[in-house]
């Protein structure tokens, strides 16, 4: 156990995106300083830290350097190489911890684990070839969807069968990369639940959420979410067994299906999470702050919410409506700093204060 | 009339401390970029800056290029020279403009002005002498307080006079430089507006607050200040006279005392305000934001107030209570990064969400 890092400490952050920006005006809130480690020039994290390392995850000069210039190092996503984290554990402490990461880097590991606590996933089988396919269709059953086994994100990386015809066309999708087949869930929605555990093993968890997604990108986040008491419990002790199972530092986003059987874990994220970008205008502590008091060893806000939330993705060309957004009352608006607008590339957010 | 600022445009600042970091943080917000020119080193705003200019107010050199790379200037303090603000003005607009920014430097010119356009101020006289003070205080009366009319923040640059016998050490205490007898007010209690104006005219006021002083600097302020409708209704138009005359562009703090005979002005400050800082946790847009909406043509945010909040400064070693404050419940911290605590020195605030 050691103390909590101190006004002026440096926590180095993995990756220059939209997570690490906002974690990053969060750390300077409580007197720390972020050192944003990025491959790509300009990310949007850069515009709000206090140094920035422009370099690949394979450069070990510069991951050194890196890990000796801060006091403890964290991430804004999880498919970051295992090399790079050994450079850099040797060094300096990172949380969440490796176990954590690894966990969730690979959607079967993942649901190995999660099954293993006495938590429901929805079924699921190994793929590695088409044998495996047929052999899984078989059990799973379809529609199911197959998922490469790690690096997937907002929709990529997956494929729906609809029957078993489409196995072929799926399995290739996959580029020959270890899948696994989830059969899906009939589900009523599916919310999402922020938690946080810290060094001293204080958990705090925010009120659920209720996602929307589109074309496989969440769209809105709506807090409170339309769920009995007794699921709202069910969520908080399922989030506290994975926290402290893994003995977890940081926040943890949990995506959870709703089904008249109850709750089923549909995946994990060893980080901030889009989905609790509503707590910046609901809460006292939001996700990021919560984050950094975590691995900084500070206490854990309580979670309590002063406002009922609407959060809402501006993707792509949404972006174009940020005029019209900020003439709306009780629309807070947060951008990226992202010049360039893409297809699908999240662009910035709204929160829509409710009460 | 000009196009709102895009996203990745620069905004320029003047100082580098706790004001210019929240603004910094709220320019990322809106999707556009900070540069800090502040003589000091390592200053508060640099850990949440895209850039940081380190020089003096009189090196011309690095004033040019400061405002070659920024599309518009504003600042964080009144103080600035006069010579400076040339050199900048001649590349690139300055928001709020020099006329308000003259105003508030000087505090005789500052109650000329407010006495020319109808509202009413504490009883006032020049001071350049003895002579003049001795006459100052067959007018104005005492007690009283001598200020002098430049460079005075948080209490310095004054000094009380309990009575007439006080005059030879008051003046000496100024040092020889211009100064201004301020009768004292009989009030109730100090509100304060924050007031905003963009270049198209729109006006937006937050809900006054109440602020209490502690040996000359702010401690708290409370919103909704104790306060009957038909006062706020007043403290909005004064203050909306106030920025149109100015042609204002940006948030003005301005400092009110109630008494019997309703509202007199004590000073305005052309700058977001210490006594605005609970907007960052009762509203949708606060006053940072809003002075960064303001100066880069964007829509104002309507003031509107999501939650009553009880805003308390952490001045020198209150910042040690940090630890018992993280444990509290809707208390939202906001440290400045500053790394040696001095008495009298603003830390960092608090705001305790009261909904």
């Amino acid at each position: 156990m050691t103390d909590p890092l101190p006004t002026g400490a440096t926590i180095g952050i993995l990756g220059g995106g939209q997570l690490g920006r906002m974690l990053s005006v969060a750390a300077a809130r409580l007197g720390l300083r972020t050192h944003i480690y990025e491959p790509g020039s300009n990310p949007p994290a850069a515009d709000v830290a206090h140094a920035v390392t422009t370099a690949p995850y394979d450069d070990v000069a510069a991951l050194t350097a890196f890990a000796h210039s801060v006091d403890l190092v964290t991430f804004e996503f999880e498919n970051i190489p295992t090399e790079a984290l050994d450079i850099i554990e040797a060094i300096t402490p990172i949380h969440p911890n490796r176990r954590a990461l690894g966990t969730s880097q690979d959607r079967l590991v993942e649901k190995e684990f999660l099954r293993s606590i006495g938590l429901t996933v929805a079924p699921f089988a190994e793929i590695t070839d088409a044998a495996s396919l047929d052999a899984a269709i078989a059990t799973v059953g379809t529609p199911a969807i197959l998922k490469t086994r790690r690096f997937g994100y907002d929709g990529k990386g997956q494929a729906r069968l609809k029957s078993p015809d489409d196995a072929t066309e799926a399995l290739a999708d996959m580029a020959d990369a270890p899948a696994v087949l989830e059969g899906f869930v009939d589900f009523s929605i599916e919310i999402s639940i922020i938690a946080a555990r810290n060094p001293q093993g204080q958990i705090a968890c925010y009120d659920p959420g209720q996602n929307v997604h589109r074309e496989g990108i969440l769209h809105t986040t709506t807090v409170p979410a339309k769920l009995p008491a007794s699921l709202r419990t069910d969520a908080v002790l399922l989030a506290a067994k994975i926290l402290n199972t893994l003995d977890y530092v940081g926040v943890m986003g949990v995506e959870l299906f709703v089904t008249p059987q109850g709750l089923i874990v549909n995946e994990i994220a060893p980080r901030v999470h889009n989905s609790g970008h509503w707590t910046q205008n609901g809460c006292a502590v939001d996700q990021f702050e919560q984050h950094i008091r975590a691995i900084a060893g500070w206490p854990l806000g309580d979670g309590g919410r002063h406002s009922d939330v609407v959060m809402e993705n501006l993707i792509g060309a949404d972006v174009d409506k940020v005029p019209a957004l900020a003439k709306e009352p009780n629309c807070a608006i947060h951008l990226y700093g992202k010049v360039e607008t893409k297809p699908g590339r999240k662009m910035g957010h709204v929160n829509r204060i409710k009460n």
